[in-house]
């Protein structure tokens, strides 16, 4: 039997392809004289880090102040917390913030006041800019509020006032290579027009950009000082039909026992659903969903995607596949196809773990408790079972 | 500041609503002489079980195998595994039918046949009947394909033919309360003709019919055995809208700190993405998705769902919710805002966990492992902190 200790949907990691594409994404970086910041929400696997520092990586992006605290506890002293700042966890980010270099995304001159009060070891503060994401962020073409709150953070006791930060996330919304080169260049030039317009009176301020798809196609990164993909690490079947990777750049497939028939209408039940895959899909241009595409699984890893064959369904743990009779014929009950995703990131985070192609396993962040324990109040109701999901032990 | 315990999103559970859901079920189970065996995925809960246990509950349906050992671990000692056998945990399979009577389901005679070879321990079999869905099963009308199946599970040692049993899920494209009845009828219908057609061979073949709508609504169940509905103990928004359930009837609101405001276009952000909410979505006649329904958090729960508002996009973390102006000056950074959710399975698997109103947690089933140990290998490259989710320890 192929792979016997798979036993229920598992995601395979190769983890040829896994450090090649950082060692890809390293070297383009810095060719261009650029920090390299990976985000590591893709992968957040201290054994996946590993490699990154493998590659002379020093300086992270996580999107959370659980996952910063989850590398900071590997090691990791430069971590840049890639979403709007969340005051209600002060208390945790202040006491990263005494350990290492920490940096947090701010928005608001409210948020800003607010989290010199609260804090009491100093942070990096990047401001978020919206460059037509539309999804969180000052407009990059709103220069009054930009300088404003360029002067709030400046001014206030505590914070270090780094540079402007964007995520320039539609490119995820190109229509292939070309598109996203475009896109690109047009998130470029209008950070650079926001930082001009602070310039005079910060003259040290950074630029710092983010997306797979910029970051892999584009050859023009003038003005910039950072890059923080991370998508990249594992690709996937959106990067792959927006013409980003090719397949073989794919590095992660989902494993599914193979659970049952139906030849009559070609299709067959795998023991994968969104609660692996997650429900992110692909849409074709005549209606039909895409959640996946199957793939043939060996020893070694596995083949190229079965032509004309996709998830074309998905329950709760149901997937269900449409391949051809002759792909059919090969599979019986309790055999395993393989799934490369459409999304890596919610893939990886609905597994929270990896099997990788020589037996061992890498670890993933476990994400936060279900709730923080309330000190103040006995729990009499609550018999000793019923604990929350631990978060891993420090290492 | 309400509830500074929740400092990231949070997924927060009303008891009384829950139990109420749960004593609905149960009475109308009961009244209608039916076996009631409701479906533990959608909590995967232990403590959520013990309120079905003070209900009089002692039969449940789960999902996985391991899903099936986490209550087996907690004293469950009847439990059907609603998904098509695989094979692949035959070991598994075979280890808990030794510890209590666990049901299974099989379509094909091949996979009946292979079970019957690899189980020491005598097992339920519930043969999956297709009423329509076209997910799994055998068509209800297929009379030949289903009898030989039948006398290939009665034949087959250690295998005990207990039944049909169906999801009946096409009550979830219902467009209303009065669609789901009639889908329902139609189900059981079918149900009927295909255990008449065995009727003569297996006198004493039962029915199993599963679906949250259809048994919430439903007023004739006659020729049934045992229904399993699930998402009952919670509901949400897609009940909701389908008339299955009341907004009063929603046991579950996401608890999401606000991190930004954007209002030039009426919209704010929340801590509260795919990977808390799951990316399930309505989508309104126009073509407009809604991930969710925000309501005011109080200390005392939540109240009705904002005049207007809904959570309108979704990225990874980040939930954007369009509402009122008078809602948004009610609000500023590091507030709460909860979050009805769409499919409240989903959530549920997503946050892995619940906070309960008066600040004790509830646990959830942590899932597989990312791969099971490979004992004959050893695993030099893997450093100690690179463990696999593990699971809750038993009991």
């Amino acid at each position: 039997m192929l792979l016997p200790d798979v036993r229920t949907p598992t995601l395979l990691l190769d983890a040829a392809i896994c450090r090649r594409n950082i060692t890809r994404m390293q070297e383009k970086a810095a060719s261009h004289g650029l920090v390299f910041r990976p985000h590591f929400k893709t992968h957040q696997s201290r054994r996946i880090g590993s490699w990154f520092r493998d590659a002379g990586v020093t300086a992270i992006t996580v999107s959370s102040v659980g996952m910063a605290r989850y590398f900071a506890d590997d090691g990791w002293d430069d971590i840049t917390v890639a979403f709007p700042v969340n005051l209600r966890e002060a208390e945790e980010i202040d006491a990263l913030a005494a350990r290492i270099r920490l940096g947090v995304l701010v928005e608001s001159a409210a948020a800003a006041e607010r989290l010199s009060v609260l804090l009491h070891a100093p942070v990096d503060v990047w401001i978020k800019i919206d460059t037509g994401y539309g999804r969180s962020g000052i407009s990059f073409d709103d220069a009054d509020r930009l300088g404003a709150l360029a002067r709030v953070i400046a001014d206030a006791p505590g914070l270090r006032l780094r540079g402007l930060l964007t995520h320039g996330g539609d490119t995820y919304q190109a229509a292939d290579a070309a598109d996203v080169v475009q896109r690109f260049t047009r998130t470029r030039r209008r950070m650079l027009a926001a930082a001009d317009s602070l310039r005079d009176d910060h003259p040290r301020i950074q630029i710092s950009v983010g997306d797979t798809p910029g970051c892999t196609l584009a050859d023009d990164f003038s003005g910039i000082d950072e890059i923080r993909p991370g998508n990249f690490v594992f690709f996937d079947v959106m990067q792959l039909r927006r013409g980003v990777c090719r397949v073989e750049d794919i590095a992660v497939a989902l494993a599914c026992p193979v659970v049952a028939f139906h030849d009559e209408r070609s299709e067959l039940v795998l023991y994968g659903g969104a609660v692996h895959l997650s429900r992110e899909q692909l849409v074709d241009a005549r209606g039909a969903q895409n959640f996946g595409l199957p793939v043939p699984l060996s020893a070694g890893g596995w083949a190229r995607p079965l032509t004309g064959a996709s998830v074309v369904r998905l329950s709760q743990e149901h997937g269900i596949v449409q391949l051809a009779a002759e792909d059919r014929s090969a599979l019986s009950e309790g055999d395993l196809l393989g799934i490369l995703p459409v999304h890596s990131c919610l893939t990886a985070e609905c597994m929270k773990g990896y099997r990788l192609l020589d037996g061992t396993v890498a670890d993933h962040y476990a994400g936060a408790p279900a709730a923080s324990p309330a000190p103040s109040r006995s729990t009499p109701s609550a018999p000793a079972d019923h604990t929350p999901r631990q978060e891993e032990s420090p290492s």
